[in-house]
Formats: C-alpha cells, structure tokens, sequence
C-alpha cells in the first residue's frame, strides 16, 4: 500500500471511531432519557414511531425487519405495547389472512408526547454545532453507502 | 418555537437519522465480516483492541466499563478468549490483588490480522468520500460532545 493510501486507510478508520464514539454517546443519552422521562426504551419508541409513520399499520414481519437494527424482540415489544394499550392487532377486511399492528388513539398521543421530547434532546447532542456544521455533515452523510449496498 | 428554530431541530433530528443509517449499516457490515472471515463478535474485537492498545494489560473493571457501549458481557467474553488461548489473567507483581488482562502472544498474531482486515473494511465503507469529505466529517464530529458531557 502506498503511504498516501495508508495514510487515508488510517483517517477513516478516525472516523469510524468519532462516528462510533458520538453515535453511542446520543444513543445512550437518548436511551436514558426515554426510560427516565417516559419509562420505555429504545426498541419501543423505533415501533411506535414507525407506527406513526404507517396510520394503515405494519405487519409483524415488516416490524421484525425494521427491529432487526435495533436489536430488539418485535413480538416481545408488541405484546408489552398491547398490554399497555398502545398498539393494536387487527385483520384488515381486504386480507383475512394478514395481521397488521397500529397506533391505538392513547398511543398516537403517547407517541406524540416521547417524539417532542426526543426530538428536543436529539437537537441538544449537537449543542455544539452551528447550522453550517449540520448542514455539511448531512450532506456528506447522505452519500455514504448509496452506491454499493442494497 | 420560533419557525427558524423549529426548521434547525428538524435539520438536527435528520443528521441523527443519517447518523445512525451510517452507523448502523457500517457496524453490520463488520459484524458479518468478522463473523465469516475470522470467526469472531464486535465485543470480542473490542476487547482485543483495548488489550492491543495496553501491553501492560487491563483490569476486569475497566473492561467492564468499556464494553458496557458495545453491549458485552466482559467476563463471558474474556472467559471464552482464554479458552482460545488469545488472552490471559495475570497478578501483577506489585499489585498481588489485582488480576491484569493481556493478550498472549498468540492473541497478539491473531489481533493484527483481525485489525489489518477490519481496517480495510472500514475504509471500504466511505468509498464514496473524497479526502476532503473525510477530513471534514471528522473535525465537524470532534466537536460534538466535547463541551457538556464527562
């Protein structure tokens, strides 16, 4: 390898560790804030928040899918979210056959209330950033991994 | 809220989103790697690395704390790299009630070619980046995180 190459080997691998170091940081601050403030946890809020997102539902596949990265259990979160009368199971008229999980209306506004709050707190990890900074780091975050991953 | 500062907190809750695409999609792809290239996990890597970084050793508890972000359990993986022969428990001479963790020889060989791959793959990652790109990620993100949090 040739030392320019080496030396820009080297920078990446930086910043995967200040990508690591302040993804981790928010998360766990994001993670202690939602268990303090709104007793549930991260998994939870990733489900009703692509919830709200889908007013028709989601099935539990699609559910599994998206919790995969988030290393959460899709049917444990449902069901505790079920209990606590959140969400909702419901066979749609159009497919007997398939079942589809949605926001009950005292989940809609559960969610409404955890996604104000942590939209406020997520605003706050980047304190220290101006506009510009933000603006130049999403720009350049968007064009990572659209080229070659599915 | 002023509108201004509502469209900042949008902009700040997208740069997390991206964050975590970025993130996430690049930890999964070195998950995976490292799985099928040297059979190996995230937490055993880390706890490599840290070893790695300190020939003098480390003790339980900074391992501990240290894994508490890559969500392992120190002692289980410590357990299971002893058993491979990779890493080993130590009384250092002048401390006879602490126990020190260090990589054995073997476990030296086998981190570097572990790091060598995992650097290059990292790398791989921002494929899409020029220099500048990378360089002006990293001195945006150095900054976040450095003022409020210990």
């Amino acid at each position: 390898m040739l030392a320019r190459d080496k030396e820009a080997s080297k920078q990446r691998l930086r910043l995967w560790i200040q990508l690591l170091r302040v993804t981790r940081g928010a998360e766990n601050h994001l993670r202690e804030y939602l268990r303090v403030h709104h007793e549930t946890t991260l998994p939870r809020f990733d489900v009703m928040a692509a919830l709200y997102r889908r007013p028709d539902g989601l099935m539990m596949t699609e559910l599994s899918r998206m919790l995969l990265v988030s290393n959460g259990n899709a049917t444990a979160v449902v069901d505790r979210l079920i209990t606590e009368g959140l969400v909702r199971r419901q066979v749609p008229r159009t497919d007997r056959r398939s079942v589809m999980v949605t926001l009950t209306p005292k989940g809609l506004k559960a969610f409404e209330a955890w996604a104000g709050d942590h939209e406020r707190e997520v605003a706050a990890q980047f304190n220290e950033l101006g506009e510009g900074d933000v603006d130049a780091l999403l720009a350049i975050l968007k064009r990572v991994g659209r080229k070659d991953k599915p």
